[in-house]
């Protein structure tokens, strides 16, 4: 797994973001000095999964280096206005990210009041946060792991940063035999790059297969579950992740393979229509590492994210615990509701 | 369309293929100066979809051309195991290669009997059989455009060549306004590369689409139908074709959007059980463009093809109508049977 330190850092004025567009082939680090340019990071996709929170957490405590000098009420300004422009730099995830942005607005302003350095504030509310999200992933992690069987198979999709980690390492714990099929996840191949490698690395026998093959490896390979985390699992149980989980998530519905996304359902989305799909520029879809592909005249399409109906999932794992799409209110009536929802 | 001057062709002692794996960014041809280098060719996916069938035609004149010198008997012994190794050089299209191959020997034995040049009645065998392949396709094509709304959008498969081409200049015929969705095909790209450019060079309004978002763009887009064309239909209903087309097939399904597979029925399996999926070889998975996307110790699968079933097809457009997958016999039971088989 990533260690945190390495998905994005504040320093000195200074933001660090590790680029995932092209890690673990190259480690290559992008260095923002503003927190403008850490959003715009974010929009072009230097992290991703859950790199974008830890990086608009880390881009608040650059926003109060930035407007150390200024008056109280102005730095107000300056960090609300910061908080906004780092929140919405990928509109998918816009009411997650401001989760993490008021936290740190919180932290900076309790830092005010007692004359403490905001940037540090906020550098440590991000730290906070991220270990919160360690705990409850953990959790998922096993809550995950307890649903594979004692030796299988199982197919993955995107990168699920934590939660991918988190779910290997219990995996290992309650002794499960398991072997991987990840899907490669294009344009950006995350999941030939990314969950691959976080995989083998931990020492799973993983295979990685183009995004057409999904269905015809279930119906040639027993595949024992089909899991995935979400950038946005909606209180009505609509889950919104990385486009291609809807269509594997039909895929493993046709071969009585379960689906169980992984997170914590998001109370900001009462349901999917209030949940704006990001379109990206069509041209990277045109393309694979650098080479165009077609000819001049041929257009693009690039939804970032797709939509699966709760009709599709067989679960959500949470850290309390397994809910049916249909009844995630419950997951808010017990205890511990104050969790960080950040929880790719 | 490509001419078919340009997908393989015989010469002097040489046959040239259009390298399909770099085109149409790039324009390059393969000359091949033994018949066992164009099966290497075949087999490198040099050329594709129909063009192994030209090809093979062309390596058995080639065949001829180094056997010019040998006697008679020699000669027939030379020209079957240029057969046998023409034919055999990607398994899951071995017995439709045959047809080739065995339509080419007997123009030789004839030329042989009349005291002609052999390779050059192996040429002649070859042009012929495209230019039936031809007429047959253009038919083919309107049956197929036929099923076209007045106004819509489609989305393909891969690389149909001749239908794909057949297909749309019938639908301009018939003054369909069409646009495609043309999914990329990992890990060559032929749809982006070559459907899309063909499609694209004859005036049609273009968009393609990574692997991972048939399903999605059919729930955000009318798409009226999905068509491919098919390495093998056989009798039972069974369609093989490039890996991806079950999966859309099922994600058509799924969203009631017709699937229909154009080509001849291949009296030559009539189960899928004689067919043999051609597994590539896995480092083409584990790279894109010749870049590797992940770490030392992931694996690839690659299935060339994949098999989708007869409950998944809406109908077998052939030269002499619409099939419905269960009731294929009915295809031979009427006249023109001895078509050449070979239509994609």
């Amino acid at each position: 797994m990533l260690q945190y330190e390495n998905v994005a850092w504040y320093e000195d004025g200074k933001v660090r973001i590790l680029d995932r567009r092209i890690y673990p082939t190259e480690v290559k680090f992008v260095e923002c000095t503003t927190h403008e340019e850490v959003a715009q990071a974010i929009a072009d996709m230097v992290t991703q999964s859950a790199g974008p929170y830890t990086a608009a957490g880390m881009g608040m405590a650059l926003a109060g280096y930035e407007c150390r000098n200024m008056n109280e009420a102005d730095q107000r300004k300056y960090l609300e206005k910061a908080a906004h422009t780092l929140s919405n730099a990928r509109p998918t995830t816009a009411k997650r990210m401001e989760l993490v942005t008021s936290g740190a607005l919180g932290y900076a302003y309790k830092a005010m009041d007692e004359g403490k350095d905001i940037a540090e504030a906020m550098f440590q509310s991000t730290i906070d946060s991220l270990n919160r999200r360690y705990s409850t992933m953990e959790i998922v992690g096993e809550n995950l792991a307890s649903l594979f069987p004692k030796k299988g198979t199982i197919m993955t999709q995107c990168f699920g940063e934590t939660i991918v980690g988190m779910m290997l390492r219990a995996a290992k714990k309650f002794e499960k035999d398991i072997k991987l099929f990840v899907p490669e996840t294009r344009p950006y191949f995350q999941g030939a790059r990314l969950t691959a490698s976080v995989a083998q690395g931990q020492g799973f026998d993983t295979t990685v297969i183009t995004d057409n093959m999904p269905a015809f490896v279930m119906s040639t390979n027993k595949i024992d579950l089909f899991t995935s985390a979400a950038d946005a699992i909606c209180m009505d149980g609509y889950v919104v992740n990385k486009v291609g989980t809807y269509q594997i998530a039909i895929a493993a519905k046709y071969h009585g393979v379960p689906y169980f996304v992984s997170g914590i359902p998001d109370r900001v989305h009462d349901t999917i229509d209030t949940v704006t799909i990001e379109y990206r520029d069509p041209k990277l879809v045109l393309e694979a590492r650098g080479i165009k592909n077609t000819l001049e005249g041929v257009k693009g399409y690039y939804p970032s994210f797709d939509i699966t109906p709760p009709h599709l999932v067989s679960g959500v794992v949470t850290d309390k615990g397994i809910f049916v799409p249909y009844d995630l209110e419950k997951y808010f009536e017990s205890e511990n509701e104050g969790f960080y929802s950040v929880t790719i």
